[in-house]
C-alpha cells in the first residue's frame, strides 16, 4: 500500500481527510500520542488504541540511543519491537538533539553531539536521520531540520531555515532508498518571520514531499504569533498534502490550528499532564490533586466513552495521587488520551457537517465555564 | 449471602475448596494480590481480574490513614471506592503499625502510634480495628494481633500470643455488630514455638472464628522453621474452616504450604518484584534487566495465558526497564499476577486430580532448571 492522502470534507480553511499508510488509514485531523521511547508513558498499548489513536509518534533521538536503530530493525522495526500494529510517524531527532544533547555542534554536514545518557559522541546527518527512520520502519519519516528557539534574530532564523532546506534536499535523496509505501515530510522553518516561512514553503514544495510539517513553533512565542504563522503557512502549502503542526498543543491550540488548515498534531500534554494530576474533560481541565475532590463521588465525566473517566470517582482518583499510586497517573493519562482523540474526532465530524466553527466555539466555552484550574 | 466454606477435594494434607462471600465465590487455594492503598501497585483493575484474581487484600493501616475509614464508608466502602466488585479481605492494621508507624506503644487496651504520613497520634484497639474493617466493607476481616519478629525470646513470643488471644476475644465481640454475610478470622500466634502455637489454636478455636490465619511467620525465620510451624498448626486447626498463611510468599513457599493444608495466601512479591524487573515464569524467575535480554526476540513465555508474557519480546521489556518507562513495571507485575494465579489454579486442579505432589515437584523442577537468577 503506497502512501496517499485525500481530503473528504472542508469547512472554511478546516479540512477533514484520510491518510493511507502501509499500516492502515489515519483520519485527519489526527492527534498522535508520543511514544517517545517506544512506549506511551504509563499507558498500556490497548488503552492507547481504545482511546481512538490511529497513529503514534516515535522519537528518533531517543530510539537511536536506546534500543538503537540497528537493534530495533533486527527486532522487527518499531512496529514489531513495541508490538504496535498501526501507523507510526517518527521525528528526525533534530529537535531533541537541540534540547537534550550536550556539546552539540551544527555544521553544514549535520549535527554532532554527546548522548545525554552516556556521553557517547554521535553524529546525526540528514542521511543518517533518514537511515535511522527507515531502520525503525516509520510509516512517515521527517526530514532533519534545525529548530531555533524564539525570540531570535532574523539572521539566525534565516540561517537555520536555509540550512534546513539544504538538509531537506539531502533527506529526500537519501529517502529514495526507503522503498515504496513510506512517506517523507518536509519541515517548514522560518520562525515568526512570515516572509521566511513563505520562502521555506516555496523551496520545499519545489522539492516535493509527501506532506509538510510546520516546525519551530510552540518554542516560546505567543499563541497569537503561532496562529498567524500557522494561518499564513498553511495557506501557502499545497492543498493535496497533509499538514502537520509539530509539538502542538493544548486543546485550544489544536482547534484554532485546525480552523487554519492543519491536519496533524502531536503533543506530550495528555500524558505529561495526566501523570501530574491534570485531567482534560469536556468541562475544562481538572486538577485532581485539589483537596476539593477528596470526598467527591462524581466521576470526571459520567457521559465519557472512557472507562477511567466514567467509572472512578474523583475522590478515588484524588486518593491515588495523594497516595503516590502510579495507577493514578496511568488512569489520568488514559482519560486525557480519550479527550484528545475525541476532540479531533469531534473536529472531523464537525468539518464534515459544515459546523466546525460552532463546534470549536462550544468546546472552548464549556472549558471556560467549569474547569477548576483557577485555583489549582 | 452469608459466609461459608466447603472443601471440594483433598490430596494428602492439601485441600481444594470454595469460600462463598457476599461479593462472590473464592476458589481455594487462593492467592490475594495486595491492594494496599486501594490499588494493586501499578496494575489496572481489569488486568488484576484478568489474571484470575478472585479476592483482593486491603491494608487497614494504610486505608485508615488515607482516605480514612469514615470517608471510604461514605464513598461506598472499599468496594465502591475503588470499584472492585469481587471479595476483599482486610488485615487488621496491626502488622503495619509494628513495621511502619513511629513511637508505637502496645498496652492491654491496644496500640498507640504516630502516622508515618503526618505524625498524627492515633490509637488502634481491637474494637477500632473491627470498626474500621466494617466501615471499609471487608468481606473478611482480621482480628487485631501483635506480631513479633523472629528470632525472639519465648517469654516475649508468649506475651504477644496471649495478648493477641485477649484481643481476638474483644474483636469477636465487636464483630457481632457487623451484620450477616461477613467473616472474621482469628490469627494464630506463637512464633517458632510449637507448643505456643498449639495453645493459640486451642484458645482461638474455643472462641470460634469463620477462618483462621497463621500470623507471625515470614518475619525472619528459615523456610524450614516456617514450614514446620505451618504443618503443625494447620493440622491442629479445624478442617471445615479456611486457613490463611499471612504474607507468604514465594512460589516455593506457597506450594509447600498448600501441601501442608493452607488455603489462602497474600504477598507483595508479584508486584514488588515486577516493578523491579523480576518476572516469574514457568521456567523460573527472569531478571529482565539483565543485559542478555537486550536482543532476545522471544517472549517471556510463548504459551502463557498472559498477553504481556506472550506478546512482548524480552528485548522490549528489557528496553522499558532500561529506559525507565513505568510501563515495564506494569507489564511485569501483570505477568507475575498471572503466574501466581496460574500457580494456585494449577494447585487446585492437581488436588482435585489427586496428583498435587507431582504438580508441585514438576513446577519446582522447571524453576530450578531454566531461571537466570544465578547471575542476575
Amino acid at each position: 500500500m503506497s502512501f496517499s492522502f485525500c481530503l473528504t470534507a472542508s469547512d472554511g480553511a478546516a479540512r477533514a481527510g484520510a491518510m493511507t499508510t502501509a499500516h492502515g488509514v489515519v483520519q485527519t485531523p489526527a492527534f498522535m500520542p508520543c511514544g517517545t521511547q517506544a512506549a506511551v508513558k504509563g499507558v498500556p498499548h490497548d488503552d492507547v488504541r481504545a482511546a481512538g489513536t490511529e497513529i503514534l509518534l516515535g522519537n528518533t533521538y531517543h530510539l537511536m540511543l536506546r534500543p538503537g536503530a540497528e537493534r530495533a530493525a533486527a527486532l522487527g522495526g518499531l512496529h514489531g519491537f513495541m508490538r504496535w500494529p498501526l501507523p507510526i510517524l517518527t521525528d528526525s531527532g533534530g529537535f531533541q538533539v537541540m534540547s537534550l544533547a550536550a556539546l552539540r555542534k551544527v555544521t553544514e554536514e549535520g549535527v554532532t553531539f554527546r548522548s545525554h545518557l552516556d556521553g557517547a559522541r554521535l553524529e546525526l546527518t540528514p542521511e543518517r536521520a533518514v537511515e535511522v527512520q527507515i531502520l525503525l520502519g516509520s510509516d512517515i519519516a521527517m526530514q532533519l531540520d534545525e529548530c531555533v528557539r524564539l525570540p531570535a534574530e532574523r539572521a539566525e532564523i534565516e540561517r537555520a531555515m536555509q540550512l534546513s532546506l539544504r538538509w531537506a534536499e539531502r533527506c529526500k535523496r537519501a529517502f529514495d532508498k526507503a522503498g515504496p509505501g513510506r512517506a517523507l515530510f518536509g519541515i517548514v522553518q522560518g520562525g515568526d518571520d512570515l516572509h521566511l516561512r513563505e520562502d521555506s514553503v516555496r523551496a520545499l514544495t519545489a522539492l516535493g514531499f509527501d506532506g509538510y510539517a510546520i516546525g519551530g513553533l510552540a518554542v516560546g512565542e505567543t499563541q497569537t504569533v503561532m496562529l498567524e504563522v500557522v494561518e499564513r503557512t498553511a495557506a501557502a502549502l499545497p492543498a493535496d498534502r497533509p499538514r502537520y503542526l509539530m509539538g502542538v498543543g493544548t486543546p485550544s491550540d489544536i482547534l484554532q490550528a485546525v480552523a487554519r488548515g492543519i491536519d496533524m498534531f502531536d503533543c506530550v500534554l495528555p500524558t505529561r499532564n495526566g501523570r501530574h494530576g491534570l485531567a482534560f474533560t469536556r468541562f475544562g481541565p481538572i486538577n485532581i490533586k485539589n483537596a476539593r475532590h477528596a470526598d467527591d463521588p462524581r466521576p470526571l465525566d459520567a457521559e465519557s466513552r472512557c472507562p477511567a473517566a466514567r467509572d472512578f470517582s474523583r475522590a478515588y482518583l484524588h486518593h491515588l495521587f495523594r497516595s503516590g499510586e502510579l495507577l493514578g497517573g496511568t488512569l489520568l493519562s488514559i482519560v486525557n488520551l480519550y479527550y484528545y482523540q475525541d476532540l479531533v474526532a469531534g473536529a472531523r465530524a464537525a468539518i464534515a457537517a459544515g459546523r466546525f466553527a460552532d463546534f470549536a466555539a462550544a468546546t472552548m466555552a464549556a472549558w471556560a465555564s467549569k474547569g477548576d484550574l483557577e485555583d489549582a
